[in-house]
């Protein structure tokens, strides 16, 4: 943000550098370390600055979320393939950058015990499937994927494998893991037999 | 264990004891409740006793996962789509359960801040993909698959969905995900000019 020559409101710069910090907290120690008073620390500013934008580390927790989930935006070559491929690529290049991997982590434990953070982590994903899903709907609406594709299942295959080969296998990305990925996916729903 | 005619060792249910009491502690608490003390509490027992049998809380962790983690017995209907049909149904039953998810979420937040339970995560992932790659396997080798099908991808694919809807996505599992995940799959994988 800096640089640009829109000057920002000195209260906004506070609040960016407060859920900066709050990212950085939460990636280095978990949710076991995530305080107001750890956030306050690491951005240099006082506890009654950070209580000032917020009441309680879990609207904290919201809003820095909010800004790290930013969704990719949709790729513009209009080929479907490639398109696909720009997009997984970028999602495995996201959960491989060690702080997004770490909050991430601490994010999915938190979620099981806070329905409010698990509702969240639904509404974020649900924003990073949209560029997903605009480029396979358009792709069935000029047919170059079956009328009956199950779109959902679809982006469920297609970011499926980036999750669970960070998180759960631990396993590195071969080069050209997303286009393989990529490839195996489109093969069935270009049938036009395509069911399910 | 119980009800069975072989006595069980008065230390081997003291241990057992003691590793259900973990996992229950993992699941309620996470891993910053995660605590010796915490156990010991829960089994009922001394923490001497605890300590008699792990040094530190990351050597029973790691037994409590191990005994958590068993793999799933190879399907043996000898039709390759019943037999991954049944492995994902069963994989997407096994994240369903909340005390399983729980612990699964605490484990994936302790693999990212401990090298050991990186190592020890991939470990029994790696054991939780075998029986789908034997099915895998054998069914290349009957013809049923590509010769050129790339198994370690199907895989992949095939689990991947079922972690990302229960951890990231947070959506349930419609009736007969597990069945419309594999055919998808399989079409690609049963192309003769199948290739990556």
């Amino acid at each position: 943000m800096l640089g640009t020559s829109t000057p920002i409101p000195r209260g906004e710069r506070a609040r960016e550098r407060v859920l900066r910090a709050a990212l950085e907290v939460l990636a280095d120690h978990g949710m076991s370390g995530f305080t107001m008073e750890a956030v306050a620390r690491r951005a240099g500013a006082s506890k009654a600055t950070v209580y000032r934008h917020w009441t309680s580390r879990a609207t904290l927790l919201v809003d820095a979320l909010e800004l790290a989930s930013e969704p990719f935006p949709r790729p513009s070559t209009g080929q479907l393939r490639t398109d696909l491929i720009e997009l997984i690529s970028r999602l495995e290049a996201l959960v491989d950058v060690p702080p997004f991997a770490r909050l991430m982590a601490a994010f999915i434990d938190a979620a099981e015990r806070d329905p409010t953070l698990w509702a969240l982590h639904a509404h974020i994903t649900e924003r990073r499937r949209e560029p997903v899903r605009q480029v396979l709907v358009e792709a069935r609406e000029r047919g170059d994927i079956a009328a009956a594709a199950d779109i959902e299942l679809a982006i469920d295959l297609l970011a499926g494998p980036a999750f669970y080969r960070r998180f759960i296998a631990h396993r590195p990305f071969p080069e050209g893991h997303a286009a393989a990925v990529v490839d195996h996916v489109l093969t069935a729903l270009r049938r036009p037999q395509y069911t399910t």
